[in-house]
């Protein structure tokens, strides 16, 4: 019923064992809080890829750093995006092009928001520039057009020695922070937005990073609480556990399409109140996993609260260029606040996160994103700059191209046209492929998924039959795990099981991504049916006490249906 | 003699009140460790730069994070090379700009290895491989090399959708992980390194940010101690901070060119031991200030060393291609455990960090460089691996720049020529800007300078007046700073002064770059003199417990034996 692979340490670059599949995920499931996720592969390392200290039994003496001296914060970090399943998915690929047959000819990854990837083209008039403030001599090519040469060359007089290869200040080229803050003041209706107030950062997590950095301290009952949204986007968890904060979860209202609902904000703080001092409130919107695009109305009631409660709120906005439903809006954090009057916007503590990452671009490997941090205590944003400066700057070609998002071609200038046409294409695709996603998905028995109304995923609620929850158990390992792994092994699928993400207890979700092709995302979504038919059937049979009905499909009606009332 | 001007909170966004300069100073000094380093600028802020709420007097709340509630452990970190002084030079810098008259006509930054703010020319080759991989329209260009085009395909096949604009593995681009890992093999004439153990990183101060963070653990007693070189890059000090840790000192030997003597790193872990468990050394090799390159008998004992107290070592070898003096080589950690045998090459633990903003390419913008791991527990590095992908990948850009460095063209290949010669340019550029350095300083009475072996700093001893010493002390500021601060306003000159890196007690430093072109060295270094000799003048007047002589080119002899001949 479950293949079992002898299956090696993969990550690891040493090779000690061979081991089943099974052994390895108890290990896994076992060791979450107290050791490493175990990465399990398929394929054994050829002699060159293992260390000399591998071939060389004659070590002896104890190691320094050891899982026993290890950081206990780093030891409790998760972070399911990148975790077993996804290493497993880049063995079995490796797999496939040397040969090694499998039930798929290939493997569709759908676990992380990574659009080029998945085969998404670059914006060209942001590579142009980018292209020109790396290798200026370009600057005399007559096939780059003139608004690009602009836009390089503005950039590079901000640059020491006018050179992408100079440190910038570590908020980030001061040309580039005011474009940002212009950006943001139109993208406001002229809510005034400040430079000073805007600092580039490493991608946003690194913004993230950073500000909970600030925010963390005390011990013990004082300990610094930090409230985030279940199901989350899991740099939250991790950097939590990095910086030894403690978690602190609202969930999300599942029935209600992912809404945030006030009073089970309330309910989390209170209960939190009691062992720790509730500090910081997250809100990922639009929602990861959850495509959720919150209202003008749910924002208001988060900003009231965190000003009544004295809560330093971060709004991760990475995904306010990724609307798709035509009854929802984006709507920035900040606006919100300014038109909840002087009183609010000038005493809520507030720092919005964006990123060249999704949007649009979908430029995750340049590491380019911006944070505006509002009401900051002057005197912290000088210890926020000095933290900066350790690291010396985000890169500057990331800042370009973020120069880029939020300073477009204009109507008059050249590459307007194109511009505008190769954004609409991905947004208009993106917001295609959202709705596909849910209609398929929501046509599977025992799949029930909100509707994407924004972000990039998917993060539908699958039913499990108890003997799958059973079986999982034995293998001390989540139930969404076992799901997600054996859809993988059979399908070349790889999605990310809820429980990455946290999900309220009994209740199993995956996270993918819609950012397949329009065509591989129907064939994906066709293969995750028939598996997910054959897996409730499977595990369906000889289970009396769910159907008597030895129908399958009818079997996973009632599953459907149950899926589809219960309570979350 | 001092002159004040009137002066305001620079990099606080909020304008509160003006300033003296001592004032600011004053206050400086004092939040050393309780608050941040206060930033002093020259002019107002116009309305555009003040932020809303500097404007609206009427906030009436306390906020969430102040600088009572910041964590300690933020506060707690320091970062010379861009701290104050370097915030007031670019205050300086815009005044110039805006006709504000100045006894200079021009700002000179020697505080930060930055090579092409200093008017390095990048290298055609690397350029032309990251603009090729940005923007792959260009491989039809014929004003492209073949083998930068066969370079930037090689890595765009090894990125997701062939983008640069894709997550990279955590760990980094394969093929320039094994690029790396033969580089290393060549270098160290055969030693072997496994691609497996390369872990590329954004820019070296993230390496060991990470890698820091997995050894760091414990309280109170059992706090972990990580052995840093004094004077050292003061990164580490801002880590350790950062994470907590305990700074233990090891003083390195000015008296012998600042050689790292075996003896007081014994005696400084046998101190430490007392009230902490060091398990970290850290090393700098080329030194960074010192401009040291140690020989391979003194990192033989330094690893026999770490060897016997089961020390994790981390080995900062980023200038490891900035060697100018003749009878100096660089000698790499792992080649020279591998001479020391098996017993040693299979057991110390060992981390090597390498950058692009260095070497001859000084590609400090893009954020790219590489550690190679030797001796990590398999465990701990699947442990490694999980704490690097939350932050996804470092840039790709910058990784694609690290190739270029660890891949260079070969001496077939169309663009040998052009890049060994500009290679040759640089390095040869910074040896003779290393010997003037060196020369021009010893040629002042009152300043003494180790040769310039490596790196790209000097960082002389100077003889501060006891009258200056209490000045400073009456300021609440250290004595180098106040020598710093009045160099700046006299001469434009931006260098960091030694307390910012760590000395002796009674000794005073500063470090300077030297990256400025000859000429602009030439300049820096003779204005440099006169103002040495001026405020020894100065300071030196009235001072009758100094020198009977009222001749202060004399007065400046005693100074200069004095320096060099005391103990440090």
């Amino acid at each position: 019923m479950f293949r079992l692979h002898h299956i090696v340490h993969r990550s690891s670059p040493v090779l000690h064992q061979t081991k089943t599949l099974s052994s390895c995920l108890r290990q896994h499931t076992r060791l979450k809080t107290q050791g490493p996720p175990l990465q399990c592969g398929l394929k054994r390392f050829s002699t060159a890829e293992v260390p000399v200290e591998a071939r060389d039994p004659s070590r002896m003496r104890e190691r320094t750093l050891t899982m026993e001296t290890l950081n206990p914060q780093v030891k409790a970090v998760e972070y399911a995006v990148r975790g077993p399943i996804v290493i497993k998915a880049g063995d079995l690929e490796r797999g496939l092009q040397q040969g090694v047959k499998q039930p798929f000819t290939e493997v569709i990854k759908a676990n992380i928001g990574d659009a080029h990837a998945m085969g998404q083209q670059p914006i060209t008039f942001l590579r142009q520039v980018v292209a020109l403030c790396c290798f200026p001599e370009l600057m005399d090519s007559p096939s780059f057009p003139d608004d690009a040469k602009q836009r390089a060359r503005r950039i590079l007089k901000d640059c020491g020695g006018q050179s992408l290869g100079s440190y910038s200040a570590s908020q980030g080229v001061e040309c580039i922070r005011r474009d940002i803050a212009e950006h943001i003041t139109h993208r406001d209706q002229g809510v005034p937005a400040e430079w000073n107030n805007i600092y580039l950062t490493t991608g946003a997590s690194d913004g993230i990073m950073s500000i909970l950095k600030l925010l963390v301290s005390g011990q013990d009952r004082s300990r610094t609480g930090v409230m985030i949204p279940i199901p989350q986007y899991p740099l939250y968890s991790a950097a939590i556990s990095e910086l030894g904060a403690v978690q602190i979860n609202y969930y999300l209202d599942e029935a209600n399409c992912w809404a945030l609902d006030i009073e089970e904000l309330q309910r989390a703080y209170l209960t939190a109140k009691k062992h720790c001092q509730p500090r910081v409130l997250c809100i990922i919107n639009p929602g990861n996993p959850t495509g959720r695009v919150q209202s003008k109305k749910c924002i208001e009631e988060v900003l009231h609260f965190a000003y009544e409660e004295n809560l330093f709120v971060m709004a991760d906005e990475v995904y306010q260029d990724n609307v798709y439903s035509s009854d929802c809006q984006f709507h920035s954090f900040k606006k919100v606040l300014f038109d909840m009057g002087t009183e609010y916007f000038n005493n809520v503590e507030l720092v919005s996160f964006h990123s060249t990452s999704k949007g649009y671009t979908g430029e995750c490997g340049f590491r380019g994103g911006y944070m505006e941090v509002l009401n900051m205590d002057p005197q912290v944003q000088t210890q926020l700059i000095k933290l900066l400066s350790v690291r010396l700057c985000p890169p500057v070609s990331g800042q370009a191209a973020m120069n880029v998002i939020v300073n477009p071609p204009q109507v008059h200038e050249p590459s307007y046209a194109q511009f505008t046409k190769e954004k609409s294409s991905v947004l208009d695709a993106l917001a295609h492929k959202a709705r596909l996603t849910e209609q398929i998905l929501n046509s599977v028995p025992g799949i029930k998924c909100n509707p994407v109304q924004g972000a990039m995923y998917a993060f539908p609620q699958i039913f499990i039959p108890p003997r799958a929850i059973e079986e999982a158990q034995s293998l001390s390992m989540a139930p969404d795990m076992l799901y997600c792994l054996k859809l993988l092994e059979e399908t070349g699928i790889c999605v990310v099981p809820g429980s990455g993400f946290g999900q309220r207890e009994g209740t199993y979700h995956f996270r993918m991504t819609i950012l397949p092709s329009p065509e591989k995302l129907e064939v994906l979504l066709e293969k995750l049916k028939k598996f997910h038919l054959r897996f409730l059937e499977e595990y369906s049979q000889q289970e009396p006490q769910i159907s008597s009905s030895s129908s399958s499909s009818s079997s996973s009606k009632d599953h459907h249906r149950q899926i589809s009332t219960q309570p979350d």
